[in-house]
C-alpha cells in the first residue's frame, strides 16, 4: 500500500474516546435517535464524560501522566524561527507525503499527463494552489506575462488584441468554482479499481477565480451574439489545444481569470491567464489563453472531435458532453487509510454539481442498503465543492461506505451498474457514479464497486 | 520608491482604451448615469467598438502587427515541463515579487516581529498560505503533530488531553473567516505614513479554516458554563502567549482548527493546533494551542494587561477591546503603484467587519466629498473579507481614493480624525480609520491622512 498521504490522520489512532454505554445505545437505537437523546442530556459531555475515565492514553484526566503535555517540549524554552524565514510559505515538513501525484502507469510521457489532488488529506472546500490538479497536453511553461496576448475575433465588430494590463483594468469579478477533469473517475469504468481517492477522484479542484466576465470581453468586441453561438478558446502551449465553448450554456457565468486563490494562476495552471467555464469539464477551461473566437458552429477540433469522447455500447461517440453532472465522493476515511480502532469518527468528503447546487448528500455504511443524511457546510455555493460531515460510530464490523449527492435540478449521483446499463463500459469519461469504500475488520479501507 | 510588488500589475499601463466620446460623457453626465445609458445600448461594446480605432498600441484590429500575438512563442513549438515538476507548486517566477515582508525599521528581533501581507497584488477574498501575515511573540517551530498535545482543564467535569487524532475524529465545521492583527494600521496612529498597504493594512488574512467547534470540546469535558464565562488559551511556543476569550462574545463561532484553505495550518500560523476566533483580534487566535482552561474571570496576562492595550487621551489604559471593528482598505491601485496614463480603471479593495457581514462599500475619488457604491462580490460571509470593485475613470487630475465600509450593525467606517477625536494618537491599536490614497497627476499614488 501507499505510503499515507498524509501525517497526522493516518498515524495509529488512539483508543476511542466514545462510551461503551453510547455505543450500545447507538447499536440499539440508532446513532439518530442516540443523537436526539443526547441533544437533550448533552451529546458531547455524554461523550466525553463517560470515556474519561475508559480510553487511556487517549483521554488522561489533567496531570494523570502524559508526557507531551506535562513536560516542557523543546518550542517552549528556545528562540523559534524569525518572521519571513520564507517569504513565501510552504507546509510543515511533517505534510511532506501530502502531494501531487502521477498515477503509476498511467501514461509514460509526463509531459502530457496528469498529477492528481490528494483528497484525501484535504479539508473544507479549497485547494491550496500548490495541490491543485494538473493535466496538460504538451508540459507547462513560464510565461511572460508582459508579452502575452489575448487575441478576440471571428463574429465580433472590433477584433481586438488584449495586453494583461488592458485586461486586468477591466471589471472583475471573484467566484469559487469546482474544475474536475471530464476523465476523472475514469479508470473505475474497466474496474480497474485505483487503490486512493487521490486517483479516483483527484482531477478534481476548487478555488476562487478572479477575472473578467466573458460577456464584458465580447460586448466591448461588439461580439454578434445571434448568429455567435459558439466560441473557440485557443491555449498559447504547444499541444495546440483549442475548444469549443457553447455560449448559450456559458455565456453568463463563464470568466477570463488571471487569479486563484487570491494570487495570480500558477504556471502548470494557465499562467497568465485561463477560461473558467463553471461546470464543464477542465478542458474546456483553456491554459494559457491566447484567443478566443467567435463562430457559428463548433469547430471540431481534435481535442472534441477525436478526444474527449465517449464511446457508447452501440459503437457511436458521445461527443460535447461536457457539463460534470452531480457527483460526490468519501475522503475521510478512503482507500489505503486505516482505522486502527472501533468508535466515533467524522466521516468527511464532498460533493459537486455542474448544473448548480448540492441540496443533499446521504451516506450509506451498509453499501447502499440504508442511508443516512449528512451535514452541509455553508455556504453551499453554485458548480462549487460542497463539504459534507457525518458522525459515525465503527462497531468493528466490515462495512461499505458511500455517499450519494442531489443537486438542485432533483438530479440523483448513480450507481456505478446505472450508468454501465446506459453507456457501456468502454468510456473513460464522465463517470460521476456513487464511490465504494470497503471497510475491513481490521480497519483497513480499500475500493471496491458494488452496485 | 519599494519595488513594484507584481510585475504584472504595474509595469507600464497601456494606452486607455476607452474612447474619448466616453469620457466626455462622464465628465458631462456622471458615470452612473453614463453607464445606465450604455447598459441600454450595450456599455462595453460602446466602450470597445469606439476604441478600437483611437488606442493603439493597445487595442489592434486583428492583424495588425503585435509580433507577441501574430509571431510563434517559443512556448508553442516545443515539449514543456511535466506534470508533478513540483509535486507542490509554487508561484511563477514573475511573481517573485509578491512576498510577505518586514517592514523596513519597525522590529529589529525578527523572532517576535511581523512579515506583511501583501495586499496590494491579492485578488478576491481568499489570502494563500503562503502570504498570510506572520507575528510571533518568540518566532516559529515546526511541532511534531503526533506528540502535540491539547489539554482542557478548569471549570470542567472531566479535565481531558487531546492528540491531534482525538481532535480530528470531531465532528468538524469548515468556514471563511479574516484574521487581523489588533495593531493592523498601527503606525499611521502617530502620522508615520507608511508607503503601500502592505505596511498599513497586511496583518489581515483571510482562510477557511476547518476544526472542531470550541462548543463541542467544551460539552465533551463537561464543562461548567454558567461559572465558565472565560477561557483562557495558551500557545505551544516560548513566548508563554496566553489570552482570556470572552465565552459569552465567542463560544458559538470559535474553532479549534488545524486545516487552512483546505490543507493542514502551516508551521508560522500554528500547525498543528491554533484557536480560530471569528471577529476577534489576531493575538487571541493562539497558535500552537496546548491548553484551554475554562474560569470565571479574565487572567489580565501579560499579552492582555501590558501588551495590546490602548492608551487613551486621559492617561487610562483600554483592555480587552478585542473585537476587531467594521474596516475597509483600496488595495488597487493602492500606495507604492503608479497609474501611467488617463482612462478606464477597476478599482477594487477588500472590507471587513468583527461584528458580522459588510453591508455596503462606498468610494469616494474627492477626498470624501462625493461618495459612490462599490459592487459587492458575493457571497458576503459574516466575520469575512468582501471583496469590493467600483468602475472608475481617471481624467489625469490630482484625486483622493477612499472607500468607507459599513457592517450590518449599521457601524459606519470612520475618518481618522473621528477616531483620534476619542482615542488620542498615542495608542497602536484598532485603527480601522478610512484609508486615503492620493494620486498625482503623474499617475503616482501615496499615503496620506485626509479628513
Amino acid at each position: 500500500m501507499e505510503k499515507p498521504a498524509n501525517g497526522v490522520r493516518l498515524v495509529k489512532a488512539p483508543e476511542h474516546f466514545i462510551s461503551q454505554e453510547l455505543i450500545a445505545d447507538i447499536n440499539a437505537n440508532g446513532l439518530d435517535e442516540t443523537r436526539r437523546g443526547f441533544l437533550r442530556k448533552g451529546f458531547f459531555s455524554a461523550l466525553g464524560g463517560a470515556a474519561a475515565g475508559l480510553a487511556a492514553p487517549m483521554a488522561f484526566a489533567a496531570g494523570e501522566g502524559d508526557p507531551a503535555i506535562l513536560e516542557k517540549q523543546e518550542w517552549q524554552t528556545t528562540l523559534g524561527k524569525n518572521v519571513a524565514t520564507m517569504p513565501y510559505g510552504v507546509p510543515s515538513i511533517y505534510e511532506a507525503n501530502l502531494i501531487r501525484r502521477e498515477s503509476p502507469g498511467l501514461t509514460r510521457v509526463s509531459a502530457a499527463s496528469v498529477a492528481f489532488t490528494p483528497l484525501q488529506g484535504l479539508f473544507g472546500t479549497i485547494t491550496p494552489n500548490g495541490l491543485h490538479f494538473e493535466r496538460h497536453h504538451q508540459g507547462w511553461y513560464n510565461l511572460n506575462p508582459e508579452t502575452h496576448r489575448l487575441m478576440i475575433n471571428g463574429l465580433v465588430k472590433n477584433a481586438r488584441v488584449f495586453t494583461m494590463n488592458d485586461l486586468m483594468r477591466l471589471p472583475s469579478v471573484s467566484r469559487t468554482h469546482f474544475i474536475e477533469c471530464g476523465a476523472n473517475t475514469g479508470l473505475e469504468w474497466g474496474n480497474v479499481a485505483v487503490p486512493t481517492v487521490q486517483y479516483t477522484h483527484g482531477m478534481l479542484s476548487c478555488c476562487e477565480f478572479t477575472g473578467v466576465p466573458l460577456k464584458v470581453l465580447l460586448q466591448e468586441c461588439g461580439a454578434d451574439l445571434k448568429k455567435g453561438k459558439f466560441l473557440l478558446a485557443e491555449g498559447g502551449d504547444g499541444s495546440g489545444m483549442t475548444r469549443t465553448i457553447n455560449l448559450e450554456a456559458c455565456l453568463e457565468d463563464t470568466i477570463v481569470a488571471w487569479g486563484m486563490n487570491g494570487e495570480m494562476l500558477r504556471p502548470e495552471n494557465g499562467f497568465p491567464l485561463r477560461l473558467v467555464v463553471p461546470g464543464v469539464q477542465g478542458v474546456s477551461w483553456v491554459k494559457w489563453l491566447r484567443r478566443l473566437e467567435v463562430g457559428d458552429m463548433p469547430w471540431n477540433t481534435k481535442d472534441e472531435a477525436v478526444h474527449y469522447i465517449e464511446l457508447m455500447p452501440d459503437g457511436m461517440h458521445r461527443q460535447y458532453a461536457s457539463i460534470q453532472e452531480c457527483k460526490s465522493v468519501i475522503t475521510t476515511p478512503s482507500g489505503g487509510q486505516q482505522l486502527l480502532d472501533k468508535g466515533f469518527y467524522n466521516v468527511s468528503g464532498m460533493a459537486w454539481s455542474g448544473r448548480g447546487k448540492i441540496k443533499r448528500v446521504d451516506v450509506s455504511f451498509d453499501g447502499g442498503n440504508n442511508w443516512r443524511t449528512a451535514r452541509l457546510e455553508t455556504p453551499v455555493l453554485t458548480k462549487s465543492i460542497t463539504r459534507f460531515n457525518i458522525d459515525w460510530v465503527w462497531d468493528g464490523s466490515p462495512a461499505i461506505l458511500q455517499s450519494r449527492a442531489i443537486d438542485d435540478t432533483g438530479y440523483i449521483q448513480p450507481s456505478i451498474k446505472m450508468l454501465r446499463d446506459v453507456r457501456g463500459n468502454r468510456s473513460i469519461y464522465h463517470n460521476n457514479a456513487i464511490q465504494s469504500w470497503k471497510l475491513d475488520s481490521n480497519g483497513e479501507v480499500s475500493n471496491v464497486q458494488v452496485g
